[in-house]
């Protein structure tokens, strides 16, 4: 398929096949958009019915066009979309947007029609766009090839190009921010059903473009999901930060998400876990787009989250403060020196505690706020300044304005400003921001949103660069993929345990004891105390069915419950196959934590981590990773969890070996990519953390083959979130 | 104090305390600004230094004005304002705004000059606005009042009225919110420091001014926070929605709270239990307020908060979607008969599925739109509508918009509109929707915001008249009220149960021995095993101190236990003064709560639920309200928390006794009303709670008297967020 897009984007002909002479009908606009925009290169209407539309020469078929097109727009009903792909194929069309809807949105004869659009596609190389979309915009080139009411404006190009899944939402971003919000795209193209050339695909093309500067994406569901850990690496190296909304992210939301381009939607935990290690940047609101970009578009990024606030207004400060706070932003503490500094500039009633309020004394001073942004800004504990300037207007919003410009001038670190006044009543000042890159909104909140998302951006660039020398380890173990090989039924516990041994993850010392006396050799060599558990593929839950005892402290004792869990077992389930009794240490003390192992459709092995029991089960306070993992990452996800405190010493208890742990979950998730075709679920529950200095121990363990899945799922897979 | 504030904000007569000849400055501004936009009363400018200003007389002194005025705006030097104060008394004013700054927020000096500002207001009985803050807007008057850059514009009268205390940001938010949200005010005043004046005086005359409709405020911390629950009801009572900034809600916006107009941050908690009660809408941004009040404007409330969505763009059906859900919305389940009737005009490339997803295939068939509403609208499980128009445009915009005007006036749900339109190219279609007061909005995010705020305002409107019937019980203990008088030490363990105990709070069995062979004695008659504790005001942590011995079985475990406990109290305090050893059946089973009451300087008493250990410790998962509650209440704190799943069988725990827990809190409140002069702060911990049926049961407590406050907070306090 193709993937070099330049000839999308920038066509020298393009046919409309399907053109209608009803301009407002969806067949009938693009031809009407290229025309009156004034595209540069040539077009051929298709349909047997006209000899001209709108004075351009129309042709009874595709093989009847002069030329070969770069690109095809394909307007005819769904029935015979296969046909006129085929046509375009045989013409040697390199790229098709396919408009129609009723393929796989609809189920039924429209999956099996989408089969065969692919295979099509495939056969003769069309690198196809769609189907069930609303096309492109290209506004550098004057490429309008689509349909919708926002064609009809004219857009100058900017330095922002997007891609949506959406139709109708992604145009609307797109001429909202273009035309309102101070932050005009270059391209917007619309992927739909996304058979063909993908949103990463156009991604991918926009961190090589030389003219986009920020890359917008709206996605319901990626198919190609693990791509993203290689895209958002590049557009990090590039410097080119991504702005993106993931939507479906409600149980509610995901089932529209599935009806509407039958996309599914990937698990949520794992696309925040990549917006996250890649700076990502999730996008809630169109105008969080327009405020984002244009705080990019300043051209500086913070070397640290500590952020001085100056105001005239301590209301609008502490709205801020709340804000930023809540993004993972601090309130720099100011330097000594700098306190001096501005005792001699600021009001005695104004306050020298960050947020400084220089208070309404301005109107009395207007060097107030320049003099107290100059001491600010040289303060080394700063990394970045929002300067609140209520509604300031007219003249004196002039003056202050052409001030700031000239201060910023002077400093790499970021300044942001909030500034009420309405456009109309201080155009002079905010031209002046424009033209320096002074990024300023109306309001404190927004303000401090925008700063946010630069610090999330510029905190993920420099974990990246001081990271670049950390790889995730590569294990490999031809014994576990023996073992797994052609499993269909769980694996059990004592087999799942050494598996895991096999990638260095400890595990309780145990032995499988097939007779009451082999039972109690193997406590009498352990020593005492010792659990006894029935291992058995047709029982995962060995305690539901007290097919377990614990803390056995002598012979008596062990030969008891041998048999105890023996009955039960067999009570709980007659047809069991049971392999054995596990004669297991007792491990007492430290944090039950679990761990686990995912296989996502989309973006493959995933690795998990949660304290026990309610933590995760409850309360979804869980951190997941696509594996493998560095221990830095995988650092981060320990301290990623809201029980966090309860490894760090909470409550009393002694500090956790987290090491032990990151290590743990560093090789589990080697483990994860190493067995990535055997492996569909994983769980280590629990893992005991113990104390600092005494490692870890896997307790118990269960593996879900992979070629297993299509079972119903465990109710330990319930526990994540997915 | 005066409270009446009808002649504040239309007075006959206003006294320029300090007016300047210098009209740009804070003294020089307010005159320009009331003579400018045309202010219908006698105007007094009063500076010894001017015969006239702007061609107004000037008058050397407040005591040679020929009238009392009902306002004086007083902008001389903080040190000069006291004086000032004092010949307004003298003179008769009834109100005064004092501009000035230079009081309680620099703290030292200021705060002694504002108490004599509070001593000269009582003195005289002046209505004080102020000090520190910038004046007010009566838009509906032509009372101009104040100071800053928002002055100069005009406004025309609307149905909001706001009190901010700060100035320059709600002077921001009017301008803004007036001029370009859609959304005018009516009167806007700011308070300050807050002397006298407070801004629940402002809102409760809101509530009585019958042309204001909708009543907004920006709040650091109230003085007189209780009152809220009184005003809050009554502003619900009227239909008459709030709309309210809480700031200083982190650490860090805390800390500049305080220090810009001195006011303490309350409890965040607090604020959010009331809120939550009484349907407050706690606003984020500028442009939530103008949005929320929009949608209040359309003068219908949704029954339920089953809302049903319409989209001709999928994706912003999903964004919706996604952001209904996370705030309280649910999505409507559409009835069989609907479905069969949306099956006649949706096309089947489209979804039936609610978003119901009608597709760009609204170019084609305009109707398309309105056809679906009216099906949709007529299912009962819809309570409400959001329809989603992409960025439709001119003439066809104009059409459907009057199609929906029809459609929405035979409803009496509220239909809420997405249109992403610029107000440039679809001028017609908005000013049909503003004219029949449908709300609307560019972007599906804040479309469903507004949504939500709509439902929960609505929903605790139904809620108070669900409950009008109910009230919180009133207990009463002279015993409880004679054993906390005087106290100053903590109350221990079994004192403290037996206060409980007299509001019918169920506690352990358990009896104080002095000797050991009274304690051998109380076990046997109450039964094996027992705990034994040590009970001593100077040891509150009584296992820190191993003063705490658990499971004692037998006579001889008794004794020694009874020895260990003494030896390690006395080993851990010296000088601790022993009550005795407690002698207490030992509480088994069930789910461990923890019961609280705390005594907020601003709120007064107030109760707290969690479950215990980490759950609010480690993860602040607690539940809070102004005590006393009612069953009703008592049942929604519990529903409220994370962990609330333990509660209900979560794990394959049995369901515990959630109505026995729930009179617990219940009488807990009772108990924090009537000894709210008396108890500073109180832990139950644990309440252990039972499986349903078996009740609740009292395992420790302890209380800090009121006295005690002013000692250094304990570790349990710490657990409550304050």
């Amino acid at each position: 398929m193709r993937t070099d897009l330049e000839r999308f984007f920038n066509p020298r002909a393009i046919a409309i096949v399907g053109a209608s002479r009803d301009l407002i009908t969806i067949s009938g606009q693009p031809l009407k958009h290229l025309t009156a925009h004034g595209y540069g290169g040539r077009l051929y209407p298709v349909n047997p019915r006209y000899p001209e539309i709108l004075g351009v020469k129309c042709y009874p078929a595709l093989a009847d066009l002069p030329e070969a097109p770069d690109l095809a727009l394909i307007l005819v009903n769904a029935a015979r979309v296969p046909e006129v792909l085929r046509q375009c194929g045989a013409k040697g069309v390199r790229y098709a947007i396919i408009f129609s809807s009723g393929f796989s949105e609809v189920g039924g004869g429209g999956v099996v029609m989408q089969r065969e659009l692919i295979a099509i596609a495939r056969e003769y190389g069309i690198g196809v766009v769609g189907p069930n979309c609303q096309g492109m915009i290209n506004a550098a080139d004057r490429v309008y090839a689509g349909f919708g009411s926002v064609f009809n404006a004219d857009y100058e190009p900017g330095a922002v190009s997007m891609v949506s899944q959406s139709g109708g939402f992604g145009f609307s971003v797109m001429n909202l921010s273009s035309l309102d919000g101070g932050l005009p795209f270059r391209q917007m193209v619309t992927t739909g059903n996304e058979i063909g050339v993908s949103a990463l695909d156009f991604i991918n093309y926009y961190i090589q473009d030389p003219n986009t500067e920020i890359i917008a994406g709206y996605i319901e569901g990626l198919k190609d999901a693990r791509r993203l850990l290689d895209i958002g690496d590049a557009a990090l190296a590039a410097g080119k930060p991504i702005l993106m909304w993931k939507v479906g992210n409600t149980e509610h939301g995901q089932k529209a998400a599935a009806s509407h381009t039958a996309n599914l939607g990937g698990a949520m935990a794992l696309y925040r876990a990549v917006f996250r290690e890649k700076g990502i940047i999730q996008v809630e609101d169109i105008q969080d787009l327009a405020d984002y970009g244009r705080a990019f578009r300043c051209g500086k990024l913070p070397r640290g989250n500590r952020l001085a606030i100056i105001t005239i207004s301590g209301g609008a400060g502490i709205l801020m403060t709340d804000e930023v706070i809540g993004r993972g932003m601090r309130m720099a503490e100011l330097a000594p020196q700098t306190l001096d500094r501005l005792r001699g500039i600021v009001p005695s009633f104004g306050s020298l505690l960050n947020p400084v309020d220089v208070t309404a004394a301005i109107f009395n001073d207007l060097t107030l706020v320049n003099r107290t942004l100059q001491a600010i800004v040289e303060d080394p504990g700063v990394d970045c300044v929002a300067l609140i300037n209520a509604s300031l207007q007219g003249e004196l919003a002039e003056r202050i304005a052409r001030e700031i410009v000239a201060g910023v001038a002077r400093t790499d670190k970021p300044v942001f400003l909030t500034w009420s006044a309405r456009d109309a009543v201080a155009p002079e000042a905010y031209a002046l921001l424009d033209a320096a890159r002074i990024p300023h909104y109306k309001s404190p909140v927004r303000c401090g949103r925008a700063l946010a998302a630069l610090s999330w951006y510029s905190e993920a660039k420099r974990r990246r660069d001081g990271r670049s020398g950390e790889t995730a380890p590569v294990l490999s173990s031809a014994i576990a993929r023996k073992t797994l090989a052609g499993k269909t039924a769980d694996v059990t516990e004592h087999s799942a345990k050494r598996i895991l041994a096999e990638y260095d993850i400890p595990v309780t010392r145990e032995e499988l004891a097939t007779t009451k006396e082999e039972a109690c050799a193997i406590a009498r060599r352990m020593g005492y105390p010792v659990a006894l558990k029935v291992q058995s593929p047709d029982i995962p839950h060995k305690t539901e069915a007290r097919a377990v005892r614990l803390n056995l402290a002598s012979e008596a004792e062990i030969a008891a419950a041998y048999d105890e869990v023996l009955v039960n077992a067999r009570a709980y389930n007659k047809d069991a196959r049971i392999e054995g009794v596990l004669v297991q240490e007792m491990a007492t003390g430290g944090t039950e934590a679990i761990l686990g192992v995912t296989n996502d459709d989309q973006f493959g092995p995933a690795v998990m981590f949660g304290l026990g029991g309610i933590f995760t089960e409850v309360l979804k306070d869980a951190a997941f990773r696509l594996a493998p993992v560095t221990p830095a990452i995988a650092r981060d996800m320990v301290g990623e969890i809201k029980g966090y405190a309860l490894l760090t010493g909470a409550r009393g208890r002694p500090p956790a070996d987290v090491d032990a742990l990151v290590d743990a979950i560093v090789k589990l998730s080697a483990l994860a990519a190493d067995l990535k075709d055997h492996v569909a679920e994983l769980d280590i529950n629990p893992l005991i953390v113990m104390p600092e200095g005494k490692g870890v121990k896997a307790v118990d363990a269960l593996i879900k083959p992979r070629s297993n899945t299509g079972i119903a799922a465990d109710e330990r897979g319930k526990t994540r979130e997915r």
